[in-house]
């Protein structure tokens, strides 16, 4: 917690009485109360949350004059462990939410988050996940405008679940949907994979490697609004995260009808993220993000695109990864480094548990 | 599932095949895919929830051009075991998110769901809890437009947790919030209290009856909206859930500065449930409902509500319980059958856990 610069360091609730969280921190009564007045709404503070009601109000009347429609999303989050090089369960519990937001089109604006917490869980550990989830927030732009908190016995949770559900405003105009995908579309990749997957598993199994390997947990919103801005007609928009670029893409080729032709030398994996995919076996096209996105346009709006989205996201360079066809609906192929073609499917079952 | 009218009794999951959920179920895989389309998208079937994409794209200019603002609410659902008299887990999870945005004058619309699942749930409880929700938001006039899936290891959680989050639509006028409660108003008790929890605790502990308590678990906006179209001012709405009727009306105190003053005999208890409190060592104003809630009118208009209200929930009297006062902020008195003022605080922990 050291790092924090917005002045709350220190944890609102006295640790010499509530070291950890007990069953009455979920109980509805006046300890339940307090935890949500000194700590939640200490930390995210914002005019809607300050309603202090059941549910917030929220005015999308000046939105609605241009256009009127929201998109609307929910993720819970599970990962383990809690902290991980690069990012918190906090910090992706605000980027994944309003990540999925962007993928509609939309400004990501207000989030909820329920709290399932598992008695025991020390209060300095929540404290410093909602701390995450506040220094995310405010990067992202989005407010938590209400909230929930459950506590469960011992045993029957894992420290902390976290859920939030988003509300976004649809940009006028953009229409970003499977369906809308087309033989001669581009495939544009936002930035390189595999790294949020790598990260928590090299924590879980221990393993060290030169370069550390860290989360790209980030918010997209800014790469998607330049795209917008700069007049790319956005056919549609996925993020690759649980089952990774891979299960992204066929799910698009799958529910578009066309077939999805990807170039592996294009798609960038850092070489940590290589190395260690290697060394656990796993295939980093499969890897999970909570960062980087596929973006299918128009491909003489290509070159526009790349323009556009690019310097809008630190360290991420993105590039047309392929193309869409009209042959053989539904499916996905990948021209290799040394020009065989392999068919992708998606995961067939799970490759990374507990990963988001 | 034998009482089910909707054509779906049966699993949609092949039983022999995944007799119970696996990690896999959360992987983000073809496995994961085939529940979402073969369970999910068919129980709650809906043209925003058949968008298919990460969010729900929902359209609010109509109403916009009527008064423009939205409510936003969540809830997570922990509640042991998952099914009880008179009420589920899932059924809960739509009616308790529905109500809060009811208590914000707004009408219930649209509902996320995130599922936290114990691997080694047994798929047809997961298909029960589905059908459940389903059901539950066919009678609240709710649809669920999207969702989450997560699956923990056996150990990391208990069968499954729910969490709901909603949008519902501002009543165009309607001002309903703790600040307006004002010296004079009445209190107005929507029904009975006690049974939710009640009904959990009994089956729990394994008590029986002479006459069975079931929660009172139901949707609360049919009884809102007629209050509203009766022209009633209603200057706050709270529902009486965790820490019950006694909490709720703290709460307000608290936030409104004024005092307010129930009268016991005033306050509806089902003798079993008062019968089952006398045994468990409860008082029932401290036991958490599902179905209940209380309002805040001018008194003149407390008739004028009491008729709007009426037979707008089977089985639920309205009465007056009370009025607020404006000496000592913050105060909740209750006289009791007998004659004595006592004051009423909220609960300092918790009395039941997890009965929500």
């Amino acid at each position: 917690m050291s790092e924090r610069s917005g002045g709350w360091s220190v944890c609102p609730i006295p640790i010499s009485r509530y070291p950890r969280v007990v069953m009455a921190h979920g109980g509805g009564g006046r300890i339940m109360a307090r935890l949500i007045s000194d700590m939640f709404r200490a930390a995210f503070d914002n005019a809607e949350l300050n309603q202090g009601h059941d549910g917030a109000v929220l005015d999308v009347s000046a939105h609605a004059a241009s256009g009127g429609r929201i998109a609307m999303t929910t993720d819970s989050y599970v990962v383990r462990p809690l902290r991980f090089p690069g990012s918190t369960i906090g910090a992706m519990a605000v980027n994944g939410t309003a990540n999925d937001l962007a993928m509609c089109c939309a400004e990501p604006r207000w989030l909820t988050t329920g709290f399932i917490l598992e008695e025991g869980l020390a209060m300095e550990t929540l404290w410093e996940m909602v701390c995450s989830m506040a220094d995310a927030a405010a990067l992202a732009g989005v407010h938590i405008v209400t909230g929930d908190t459950k506590v469960v016995e011992h045993g029957r949770g894992d420290g902390m679940y976290i859920n939030t559900a988003g509300v976004g405003l649809v940009r006028p105009g953009a229409d970003c949907r499977a369906q809308r995908v087309e033989p001669g579309d581009a495939v544009i990749l936002s930035g390189d994979v595999g790294r949020h997957g790598m990260a928590v598993m090299t924590v879980r199994e221990g393993l060290e490697f030169e370069a550390e390997i860290t989360s790209d947990c980030a918010p997209v919103w800014p790469t998607v609004r330049a795209m917008l801005e700069a007049g790319i007609d956005i056919h549609c928009l996925r993020d690759a995260t649980r089952g990774g670029l891979a299960s992204a893409v066929v799910e698009i080729a799958e529910a578009s009808g066309t077939s999805i032709h990807l170039t592996e030398s294009a798609i960038e994996v850092q070489p940590q993220v290589a190395a260690a995919c290697e060394l656990l076996g796993f295939d980093p096209i499969y890897v999970a993000n909570e960062g980087r996105f596929v973006a299918f346009v128009p491909s003489r709006q290509a070159d526009a695109a790349l323009e556009a989205m690019a310097d809008t996201l630190p360290g991420a360079r993105p590039s047309v990864i392929g193309r869409v066809e009209a042959s053989d609906p539904g499916m996905v192929a990948l021209r290799s480094v040394i020009g065989g073609e392999r068919i992708v499917d998606m995961l067939s079952g799970e490759q990374l548990p507990r990963i988001c």
